[in-house]
Protein backbone atom coordinates (compact mmCIF):
# COMPACT_ATOMS: atom_id res chain seq x y z
CA UNK A 1 0.00 0.00 0.00
CA UNK A 2 1.66 3.32 -0.80
CA UNK A 3 -0.15 6.73 0.14
CA UNK A 4 0.66 9.88 -1.43
CA UNK A 5 1.66 12.88 0.69
CA UNK A 6 1.89 16.61 -0.35
CA UNK A 7 3.94 18.32 1.98
CA UNK A 8 5.47 21.97 2.45
CA UNK A 9 8.41 22.95 4.44
CA UNK A 10 8.06 26.58 4.84
CA UNK A 11 10.18 29.88 5.33
CA UNK A 12 9.40 32.29 7.33
CA UNK A 13 10.74 36.04 8.42
CA UNK A 14 11.22 34.79 12.37
CA UNK A 15 12.29 38.05 14.57
CA UNK A 16 13.94 37.38 17.65
CA UNK A 17 11.66 38.07 20.51
CA UNK A 18 8.50 39.44 18.12
CA UNK A 19 6.13 36.72 19.63
CA UNK A 20 3.37 38.52 18.00
CA UNK A 21 4.96 39.65 14.62
CA UNK A 22 5.80 35.79 14.45
CA UNK A 23 2.45 34.57 15.11
CA UNK A 24 0.96 36.55 12.30
CA UNK A 25 3.64 36.07 10.30
CA UNK A 26 3.39 32.04 10.79
CA UNK A 27 0.09 31.98 10.53
CA UNK A 28 0.09 34.08 6.71
CA UNK A 29 2.55 31.10 6.27
CA UNK A 30 0.43 28.60 7.01
CA UNK A 31 -2.55 29.73 5.25
CA UNK A 32 -0.34 29.77 2.27
CA UNK A 33 0.81 26.54 2.85
CA UNK A 34 -2.36 25.25 2.85
CA UNK A 35 -3.43 26.79 -0.08
CA UNK A 36 -0.82 25.10 -1.47
CA UNK A 37 -2.80 21.44 -1.03
CA UNK A 38 -0.36 20.62 0.83
CA UNK A 39 -1.57 18.21 4.03
CA UNK A 40 1.86 18.07 6.21
CA UNK A 41 2.63 21.98 6.83
CA UNK A 42 6.25 22.00 8.96
CA UNK A 43 7.61 25.42 9.86
CA UNK A 44 10.95 26.24 11.68
CA UNK A 45 12.68 25.20 15.46
CA UNK A 46 11.36 28.14 17.73
CA UNK A 47 9.41 29.90 14.99
CA UNK A 48 7.72 31.76 17.28
CA UNK A 49 10.66 33.12 19.45
CA UNK A 50 13.43 32.99 17.22
CA UNK A 51 16.41 31.82 18.56
CA UNK A 52 19.58 33.07 20.33
CA UNK A 53 18.54 34.46 23.30
CA UNK A 54 21.12 36.63 25.52
CA UNK A 55 19.96 34.70 29.05
CA UNK A 56 17.53 32.61 29.77
CA UNK A 57 15.25 36.19 31.09
CA UNK A 58 14.99 37.05 27.94
CA UNK A 59 14.06 33.80 26.36
CA UNK A 60 11.31 33.20 28.97
CA UNK A 61 9.75 36.92 27.62
CA UNK A 62 9.33 34.86 24.25
CA UNK A 63 7.54 32.06 25.84
CA UNK A 64 4.74 30.23 25.42
CA UNK A 65 2.89 27.94 27.57
CA UNK A 66 0.93 24.84 25.35
CA UNK A 67 -2.78 26.15 26.11
CA UNK A 68 -1.46 29.84 25.38
CA UNK A 69 -4.73 30.82 23.17
CA UNK A 70 -2.51 32.89 20.71
CA UNK A 71 -1.48 29.20 19.42
CA UNK A 72 -4.95 28.00 18.87
CA UNK A 73 -5.37 31.09 16.69
CA UNK A 74 -2.91 29.43 14.48
CA UNK A 75 -5.08 26.17 14.24
CA UNK A 76 -7.67 28.57 12.61
CA UNK A 77 -5.67 28.63 9.25
CA UNK A 78 -5.23 25.04 8.57
CA UNK A 79 -7.82 23.24 6.61
CA UNK A 80 -9.83 19.92 7.54
CA UNK A 81 -7.32 17.36 7.55
CA UNK A 82 -4.43 19.56 7.28
CA UNK A 83 -1.29 18.88 9.71
CA UNK A 84 1.34 21.43 10.97
CA UNK A 85 4.73 21.15 12.91
CA UNK A 86 5.69 24.28 14.68
CA UNK A 87 9.02 24.90 16.41
CA UNK A 88 8.40 26.99 19.69
CA UNK A 89 9.48 28.47 22.83
CA UNK A 90 7.61 26.53 25.65
CA UNK A 91 7.17 27.67 29.20
CA UNK A 92 6.09 25.17 31.66
CA UNK A 93 5.91 26.57 34.94
CA UNK A 94 9.54 28.13 35.59
CA UNK A 95 10.96 25.62 33.08
CA UNK A 96 11.71 26.36 29.42
CA UNK A 97 11.72 23.79 26.95
CA UNK A 98 13.08 24.35 23.00
CA UNK A 99 9.52 22.23 21.73
CA UNK A 100 7.67 21.24 18.63
CA UNK A 101 3.72 21.12 18.67
CA UNK A 102 1.81 19.47 16.20
CA UNK A 103 -1.68 20.82 15.23
CA UNK A 104 -4.69 20.52 13.24
CA UNK A 105 -7.63 23.03 12.31
CA UNK A 106 -9.68 20.84 15.27
CA UNK A 107 -6.62 20.21 18.50
CA UNK A 108 -3.61 20.26 19.20
CA UNK A 109 -2.63 16.66 18.55
CA UNK A 110 0.71 16.42 20.72
CA UNK A 111 4.01 18.02 21.71
CA UNK A 112 7.49 17.19 21.49
CA UNK A 113 10.75 18.51 23.59
CA UNK A 114 13.86 18.44 22.04
CA UNK A 115 16.21 15.54 23.74
CA UNK A 116 20.02 16.70 22.23
CA UNK A 117 20.44 20.60 22.72
CA UNK A 118 22.74 22.57 20.52
CA UNK A 119 25.34 25.02 22.07
CA UNK A 120 24.04 27.66 24.43
CA UNK A 121 20.90 26.16 24.11
CA UNK A 122 21.75 24.01 27.16
CA UNK A 123 21.84 27.02 29.43
CA UNK A 124 17.97 28.31 28.26
CA UNK A 125 16.16 25.04 28.18
CA UNK A 126 15.24 22.11 29.58
CA UNK A 127 16.11 18.50 28.05
CA UNK A 128 13.23 16.38 27.07
CA UNK A 129 12.87 12.74 27.90
CA UNK A 130 11.90 11.50 24.65
CA UNK A 131 14.56 11.10 21.79
CA UNK A 132 11.89 12.55 18.98
CA UNK A 133 8.37 11.08 19.13
CA UNK A 134 5.42 9.55 17.05
CA UNK A 135 2.11 10.79 16.32
CA UNK A 136 -1.26 9.24 15.01
CA UNK A 137 -2.33 12.56 12.30
CA UNK A 138 -4.58 12.49 9.77
CA UNK A 139 -1.76 12.42 7.56
CA UNK A 140 -0.53 9.41 8.96
CA UNK A 141 1.63 8.45 11.72
CA UNK A 142 4.24 11.20 11.97
CA UNK A 143 7.42 11.50 13.35
CA UNK A 144 8.86 14.81 15.09
CA UNK A 145 12.00 15.32 15.70
CA UNK A 146 14.32 19.04 16.09
CA UNK A 147 17.10 20.20 14.41
CA UNK A 148 20.44 18.72 16.56
CA UNK A 149 18.33 15.31 17.68
CA UNK A 150 18.62 14.13 13.68
CA UNK A 151 22.31 13.94 13.69
CA UNK A 152 22.17 11.33 15.90
CA UNK A 153 21.50 8.07 13.67
CA UNK A 154 19.40 6.64 16.45
CA UNK A 155 16.72 9.01 16.37
CA UNK A 156 15.50 8.98 12.55
CA UNK A 157 15.88 5.09 12.90
CA UNK A 158 14.47 4.51 16.67
CA UNK A 159 10.85 6.65 15.25
CA UNK A 160 10.84 5.20 11.78
CA UNK A 161 10.73 1.72 13.51
CA UNK A 162 8.25 2.68 15.89
CA UNK A 163 6.41 3.05 12.78
CA UNK A 164 6.49 7.14 11.21
CA UNK A 165 5.94 7.15 7.88
CA UNK A 166 7.13 10.32 7.68
CA UNK A 167 9.26 12.71 9.26
CA UNK A 168 8.85 16.71 10.18
CA UNK A 169 11.98 18.51 11.18
CA UNK A 170 11.77 21.95 12.47
CA UNK A 171 15.58 23.34 12.23
CA UNK A 172 17.67 26.43 12.94
CA UNK A 173 20.93 25.49 11.16
CA UNK A 174 23.51 28.00 11.62
CA UNK A 175 25.59 27.80 8.27
CA UNK A 176 28.78 25.96 8.15
CA UNK A 177 31.27 25.73 5.58
CA UNK A 178 31.12 23.09 3.04
CA UNK A 179 32.97 21.98 -0.27
CA UNK A 180 31.66 23.78 -3.76
CA UNK A 181 28.95 21.41 -4.75
CA UNK A 182 28.11 19.77 -1.68
CA UNK A 183 24.28 19.68 0.10
CA UNK A 184 24.53 21.04 3.66
CA UNK A 185 26.14 18.20 5.81
CA UNK A 186 22.61 18.32 7.91
CA UNK A 187 20.60 17.64 4.29
CA UNK A 188 23.15 14.59 3.59
CA UNK A 189 22.78 13.06 7.22
CA UNK A 190 19.13 13.51 6.45
CA UNK A 191 18.88 12.11 3.31
CA UNK A 192 21.27 8.78 4.39
CA UNK A 193 19.08 8.15 7.56
CA UNK A 194 15.71 8.97 5.37
CA UNK A 195 17.44 6.32 2.77
CA UNK A 196 18.32 4.14 5.85
CA UNK A 197 14.71 3.43 6.84
CA UNK A 198 12.33 4.61 4.15
CA UNK A 199 11.50 7.85 5.98
CA UNK A 200 10.82 10.70 3.90
CA UNK A 201 11.52 14.05 5.69
CA UNK A 202 10.55 17.03 5.54
CA UNK A 203 12.75 20.32 6.81
CA UNK A 204 12.16 23.82 7.30
CA UNK A 205 14.77 25.94 8.02
CA UNK A 206 15.37 29.65 8.86
CA UNK A 207 16.93 31.92 6.11
CA UNK A 208 19.07 35.06 6.63
CA UNK A 209 20.69 35.95 9.62
CA UNK A 210 19.72 36.88 13.63
CA UNK A 211 22.30 38.48 16.20
CA UNK A 212 25.55 37.47 13.69
CA UNK A 213 24.33 33.96 13.19
CA UNK A 214 24.04 33.57 9.55
CA UNK A 215 21.64 30.68 8.75
CA UNK A 216 21.85 27.44 6.26
CA UNK A 217 18.62 28.19 4.42
CA UNK A 218 18.18 24.73 3.92
CA UNK A 219 14.56 23.82 3.68
CA UNK A 220 14.57 20.68 2.17
CA UNK A 221 12.29 17.97 1.20
CA UNK A 222 13.62 14.37 1.13
CA UNK A 223 11.68 11.26 -0.57
CA UNK A 224 12.20 7.93 0.97
CA UNK A 225 14.66 7.11 -1.26
CA UNK A 226 17.31 9.59 0.43
CA UNK A 227 16.46 11.77 -2.47
CA UNK A 228 15.76 15.99 -2.27
CA UNK A 229 12.38 16.14 -3.38
CA UNK A 230 12.14 19.96 -3.16
CA UNK A 231 14.49 22.72 -1.67
CA UNK A 232 12.71 26.33 -1.32
CA UNK A 233 11.64 27.97 -3.55
CA UNK A 234 9.96 31.62 -2.97
CA UNK A 235 9.97 30.80 0.27
CA UNK A 236 7.71 27.29 0.20
CA UNK A 237 9.48 23.60 -0.67
CA UNK A 238 6.55 21.42 -1.78
CA UNK A 239 6.77 17.65 -2.98
CA UNK A 240 4.25 15.44 -3.68
CA UNK A 241 5.64 12.24 -1.47
CA UNK A 242 5.15 8.66 -1.51
CA UNK A 243 4.63 6.97 2.09
CA UNK A 244 4.68 3.09 2.15
CA UNK A 245 3.33 2.46 5.71
CA UNK A 246 5.19 -0.74 7.28
CA UNK A 247 6.68 -1.62 3.43
CA UNK A 248 10.53 -1.29 4.19
CA UNK A 249 10.86 -4.01 1.26
CA UNK A 250 13.60 -3.52 -1.34
CA UNK A 251 13.03 -6.91 -3.42
CA UNK A 252 11.66 -10.12 -2.37
CA UNK A 253 14.65 -11.02 -1.01
CA UNK A 254 16.00 -7.89 1.17
CA UNK A 255 13.98 -5.62 3.51
CA UNK A 256 15.23 -2.39 5.44
CA UNK A 257 13.89 -3.47 8.65
CA UNK A 258 13.99 -7.19 7.85
CA UNK A 259 17.54 -7.15 7.54
CA UNK A 260 18.78 -5.81 10.49
CA UNK A 261 20.13 -8.07 12.88
CA UNK A 262 18.77 -6.90 16.23
CA UNK A 263 20.77 -9.41 17.78
CA UNK A 264 24.13 -8.00 17.13
CA UNK A 265 23.38 -4.19 18.19
CA UNK B 1 45.30 13.99 19.61
CA UNK B 2 45.38 13.56 15.91
CA UNK B 3 47.18 11.59 13.83
CA UNK B 4 47.70 11.65 10.47
CA UNK B 5 46.82 8.59 8.44
CA UNK B 6 47.24 8.00 4.51
CA UNK B 7 44.80 5.50 3.39
CA UNK B 8 44.16 4.60 0.18
CA UNK B 9 41.07 2.83 -1.54
CA UNK B 10 41.91 0.74 -5.00
CA UNK B 11 40.40 -0.46 -7.74
CA UNK B 12 41.17 -3.49 -8.90
CA UNK B 13 40.21 -5.77 -12.47
CA UNK B 14 38.67 -8.47 -10.41
CA UNK B 15 37.59 -11.43 -12.86
CA UNK B 16 34.92 -13.68 -11.72
CA UNK B 17 36.15 -16.94 -10.85
CA UNK B 18 40.17 -15.82 -11.92
CA UNK B 19 41.41 -16.57 -8.43
CA UNK B 20 45.07 -16.82 -9.06
CA UNK B 21 44.85 -14.00 -11.60
CA UNK B 22 42.88 -11.79 -9.21
CA UNK B 23 45.31 -13.07 -6.64
CA UNK B 24 48.45 -11.35 -8.85
CA UNK B 25 46.59 -8.42 -9.82
CA UNK B 26 45.69 -7.72 -5.84
CA UNK B 27 49.25 -8.44 -4.92
CA UNK B 28 50.27 -5.72 -7.99
CA UNK B 29 47.69 -3.23 -6.34
CA UNK B 30 48.50 -3.87 -2.71
CA UNK B 31 52.37 -2.71 -4.13
CA UNK B 32 51.31 0.22 -5.88
CA UNK B 33 49.19 1.81 -2.96
CA UNK B 34 52.05 1.19 -0.24
CA UNK B 35 54.29 2.70 -2.97
CA UNK B 36 52.27 5.71 -2.35
CA UNK B 37 52.78 5.76 1.10
CA UNK B 38 49.51 4.70 2.18
CA UNK B 39 49.50 2.90 5.70
CA UNK B 40 46.02 1.53 5.28
CA UNK B 41 45.06 0.17 2.18
CA UNK B 42 41.39 -1.22 1.42
CA UNK B 43 40.53 -3.45 -1.54
CA UNK B 44 36.86 -4.48 -2.90
CA UNK B 45 34.81 -7.13 -1.45
CA UNK B 46 35.46 -10.39 -2.69
CA UNK B 47 38.19 -9.03 -4.77
CA UNK B 48 39.90 -12.80 -4.99
CA UNK B 49 37.30 -14.20 -6.31
CA UNK B 50 34.47 -12.15 -7.95
CA UNK B 51 30.65 -11.61 -7.10
CA UNK B 52 28.04 -12.71 -9.30
CA UNK B 53 27.98 -16.60 -9.28
CA UNK B 54 25.59 -19.08 -10.79
CA UNK B 55 25.55 -21.20 -7.56
CA UNK B 56 26.91 -22.41 -4.74
CA UNK B 57 29.39 -25.01 -6.42
CA UNK B 58 30.89 -22.55 -8.82
CA UNK B 59 31.19 -20.08 -6.06
CA UNK B 60 33.23 -22.46 -3.50
CA UNK B 61 35.40 -23.07 -6.29
CA UNK B 62 36.65 -19.74 -5.91
CA UNK B 63 36.70 -19.68 -1.98
CA UNK B 64 39.73 -19.99 0.11
CA UNK B 65 40.42 -20.85 3.23
CA UNK B 66 41.93 -18.57 6.03
CA UNK B 67 44.81 -19.83 6.09
CA UNK B 68 45.74 -20.17 2.50
CA UNK B 69 49.12 -19.83 1.32
CA UNK B 70 48.14 -17.98 -1.15
CA UNK B 71 46.75 -14.97 1.04
CA UNK B 72 49.99 -15.32 2.87
CA UNK B 73 51.55 -14.39 -0.70
CA UNK B 74 49.52 -11.15 -0.44
CA UNK B 75 51.69 -9.93 3.05
CA UNK B 76 54.87 -9.47 1.15
CA UNK B 77 53.72 -6.81 -0.43
CA UNK B 78 53.38 -4.54 2.65
CA UNK B 79 55.82 -2.68 4.45
CA UNK B 80 56.26 -2.96 7.91
CA UNK B 81 53.58 -0.75 9.61
CA UNK B 82 51.03 -1.07 6.60
CA UNK B 83 47.58 -2.92 7.06
CA UNK B 84 45.48 -3.60 4.01
CA UNK B 85 42.40 -4.95 4.40
CA UNK B 86 40.68 -7.40 1.58
CA UNK B 87 37.27 -8.73 0.98
CA UNK B 88 38.04 -12.36 -0.16
CA UNK B 89 34.96 -15.80 -0.47
CA UNK B 90 35.92 -17.94 2.51
CA UNK B 91 35.88 -21.49 2.90
CA UNK B 92 35.51 -22.85 6.29
CA UNK B 93 34.37 -26.53 6.51
CA UNK B 94 31.66 -26.86 3.96
CA UNK B 95 30.75 -23.57 4.22
CA UNK B 96 30.75 -19.97 2.39
CA UNK B 97 31.02 -16.52 3.74
CA UNK B 98 31.41 -13.36 2.49
CA UNK B 99 34.66 -11.86 4.55
CA UNK B 100 37.04 -9.45 4.80
CA UNK B 101 40.62 -9.99 6.27
CA UNK B 102 42.92 -7.53 7.65
CA UNK B 103 46.78 -7.90 6.90
CA UNK B 104 50.21 -6.93 7.65
CA UNK B 105 52.95 -7.64 6.41
CA UNK B 106 53.83 -9.52 9.57
CA UNK B 107 50.60 -11.33 10.21
CA UNK B 108 46.72 -12.05 9.68
CA UNK B 109 45.51 -9.56 12.44
CA UNK B 110 41.91 -10.21 11.96
CA UNK B 111 39.07 -12.05 10.10
CA UNK B 112 35.37 -10.64 9.63
CA UNK B 113 32.10 -12.26 7.98
CA UNK B 114 29.63 -10.06 6.54
CA UNK B 115 26.21 -9.86 8.72
CA UNK B 116 23.90 -8.00 6.02
CA UNK B 117 23.55 -10.61 3.03
CA UNK B 118 22.32 -8.55 -0.33
CA UNK B 119 20.07 -10.35 -2.69
CA UNK B 120 21.43 -14.18 -3.85
CA UNK B 121 23.98 -13.79 -1.28
CA UNK B 122 22.07 -15.52 1.13
CA UNK B 123 21.95 -18.55 -1.28
CA UNK B 124 25.56 -18.57 -1.29
CA UNK B 125 26.87 -17.47 2.07
CA UNK B 126 26.48 -17.88 5.57
CA UNK B 127 25.97 -15.37 7.72
CA UNK B 128 28.58 -13.59 9.98
CA UNK B 129 28.06 -13.33 13.75
CA UNK B 130 29.02 -9.79 14.55
CA UNK B 131 27.60 -6.71 12.78
CA UNK B 132 31.43 -5.45 11.67
CA UNK B 133 34.55 -5.54 13.90
CA UNK B 134 36.94 -4.13 15.26
CA UNK B 135 40.88 -4.64 15.42
CA UNK B 136 44.02 -3.21 17.10
CA UNK B 137 46.26 -2.47 14.65
CA UNK B 138 49.36 -0.39 13.45
CA UNK B 139 47.35 1.96 11.81
CA UNK B 140 44.91 2.49 15.15
CA UNK B 141 41.92 1.03 15.97
CA UNK B 142 40.26 -0.01 12.58
CA UNK B 143 36.57 -0.78 11.78
CA UNK B 144 35.60 -3.50 9.22
CA UNK B 145 32.18 -3.58 7.51
CA UNK B 146 31.44 -5.32 4.30
CA UNK B 147 28.98 -3.48 1.78
CA UNK B 148 25.27 -3.16 2.41
CA UNK B 149 26.05 -3.98 6.41
CA UNK B 150 27.46 -0.18 6.15
CA UNK B 151 23.82 1.13 5.49
CA UNK B 152 22.08 0.14 8.55
CA UNK B 153 23.17 3.17 10.48
CA UNK B 154 23.58 0.75 13.49
CA UNK B 155 26.68 -1.03 11.94
CA UNK B 156 28.92 2.10 11.66
CA UNK B 157 27.58 3.68 14.55
CA UNK B 158 28.50 0.59 17.14
CA UNK B 159 32.36 0.59 15.68
CA UNK B 160 32.73 3.98 16.43
CA UNK B 161 31.56 3.52 19.87
CA UNK B 162 33.22 0.19 19.76
CA UNK B 163 36.28 2.79 19.50
CA UNK B 164 37.10 2.17 15.97
CA UNK B 165 39.41 5.26 14.74
CA UNK B 166 38.58 4.72 11.04
CA UNK B 167 36.31 2.53 8.84
CA UNK B 168 37.68 0.19 5.87
CA UNK B 169 35.06 -1.05 3.59
CA UNK B 170 35.50 -3.24 0.94
CA UNK B 171 32.44 -3.06 -1.50
CA UNK B 172 31.03 -4.43 -4.63
CA UNK B 173 27.96 -1.61 -5.50
CA UNK B 174 25.93 -2.59 -8.35
CA UNK B 175 24.84 0.60 -9.92
CA UNK B 176 21.60 2.01 -9.54
CA UNK B 177 19.84 5.31 -10.40
CA UNK B 178 20.67 8.83 -9.16
CA UNK B 179 19.70 12.37 -10.19
CA UNK B 180 22.15 14.21 -11.88
CA UNK B 181 24.91 15.87 -9.64
CA UNK B 182 24.25 13.48 -6.94
CA UNK B 183 26.62 11.02 -5.34
CA UNK B 184 25.79 7.40 -5.12
CA UNK B 185 23.71 6.74 -2.54
CA UNK B 186 25.42 4.34 -0.72
CA UNK B 187 28.32 7.67 -0.61
CA UNK B 188 25.77 9.62 0.54
CA UNK B 189 24.88 6.68 3.72
CA UNK B 190 28.62 6.88 4.29
CA UNK B 191 29.43 10.31 4.50
CA UNK B 192 26.35 11.08 6.66
CA UNK B 193 27.75 8.43 8.83
CA UNK B 194 30.72 9.85 8.78
CA UNK B 195 30.35 12.84 10.16
CA UNK B 196 27.77 11.81 12.69
CA UNK B 197 30.05 9.81 14.63
CA UNK B 198 34.07 11.06 13.46
CA UNK B 199 34.03 7.84 11.62
CA UNK B 200 36.81 8.53 8.27
CA UNK B 201 35.48 5.82 5.79
CA UNK B 202 37.59 4.24 3.63
CA UNK B 203 35.44 2.38 0.45
CA UNK B 204 36.90 0.63 -2.48
CA UNK B 205 34.24 -0.61 -4.96
CA UNK B 206 34.70 -2.68 -8.37
CA UNK B 207 34.53 -0.93 -11.71
CA UNK B 208 33.44 -1.88 -14.95
CA UNK B 209 30.39 -4.84 -14.99
CA UNK B 210 30.35 -8.60 -14.40
CA UNK B 211 27.78 -10.92 -15.65
CA UNK B 212 25.59 -7.59 -16.97
CA UNK B 213 25.38 -6.09 -13.89
CA UNK B 214 27.52 -2.63 -14.15
CA UNK B 215 29.26 -1.54 -10.71
CA UNK B 216 29.03 2.00 -9.44
CA UNK B 217 33.14 2.36 -9.32
CA UNK B 218 31.83 4.38 -6.11
CA UNK B 219 35.56 4.01 -4.64
CA UNK B 220 36.02 6.88 -2.07
CA UNK B 221 37.50 8.18 1.21
CA UNK B 222 35.49 10.49 3.51
CA UNK B 223 36.85 12.30 6.13
CA UNK B 224 35.68 12.54 9.67
CA UNK B 225 33.79 15.31 9.17
CA UNK B 226 31.73 13.53 6.25
CA UNK B 227 33.24 14.98 3.30
CA UNK B 228 34.89 13.46 0.51
CA UNK B 229 38.40 13.72 0.59
CA UNK B 230 39.45 11.35 -2.35
CA UNK B 231 37.81 9.86 -5.43
CA UNK B 232 39.27 7.28 -7.47
CA UNK B 233 42.01 8.67 -9.85
CA UNK B 234 43.76 6.01 -12.09
CA UNK B 235 42.87 3.97 -10.18
CA UNK B 236 43.28 4.73 -6.87
CA UNK B 237 41.67 7.12 -4.07
CA UNK B 238 44.40 8.49 -2.48
CA UNK B 239 44.07 11.00 1.39
CA UNK B 240 45.31 12.17 3.70
CA UNK B 241 43.35 11.88 6.68
CA UNK B 242 43.53 13.36 10.50
CA UNK B 243 42.32 10.74 13.14
CA UNK B 244 40.99 12.28 16.79
CA UNK B 245 41.24 8.32 18.83
CA UNK B 246 38.22 9.14 21.26
CA UNK B 247 37.70 12.31 20.74
CA UNK B 248 34.12 13.57 19.31
CA UNK B 249 34.05 17.41 20.57
CA UNK B 250 32.31 18.99 18.47
CA UNK B 251 32.75 22.46 20.74
CA UNK B 252 33.18 22.60 24.61
CA UNK B 253 29.73 22.42 25.07
CA UNK B 254 28.69 19.57 22.22
CA UNK B 255 30.17 16.04 21.82
CA UNK B 256 28.90 13.92 18.65
CA UNK B 257 29.20 11.02 21.47
CA UNK B 258 28.83 12.78 25.34
CA UNK B 259 25.58 14.54 23.90
CA UNK B 260 23.81 10.75 22.72
CA UNK B 261 20.79 10.14 25.32
CA UNK B 262 21.70 6.13 25.74
CA UNK B 263 18.60 6.19 28.49
CA UNK B 264 16.39 7.09 25.52
CA UNK B 265 17.87 4.74 22.59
Amino acid sequence: MTVPLRAAALEVDIRIGDVEGNLERIRTALERGAASGAQLIVLPELATSGYLFDDVAEAAQAALSRDDPRLDVLRGALPPGVVAVLGYLELDGDRLYNSAMVLTGEAIIGQYRKAHLWDRESELFEVGDSAGAVFDTPVGRLGVAICYDNEFPEVPRALALAGADVLALPVNWPLVPRPDGEHAPEVIQAMGSARSSRLPTVIADRIGSERGVAWTGGTTVIDGDGWIAAVSDDGVALADLTLTPGDKALSPRNDLFGDRRPDLY
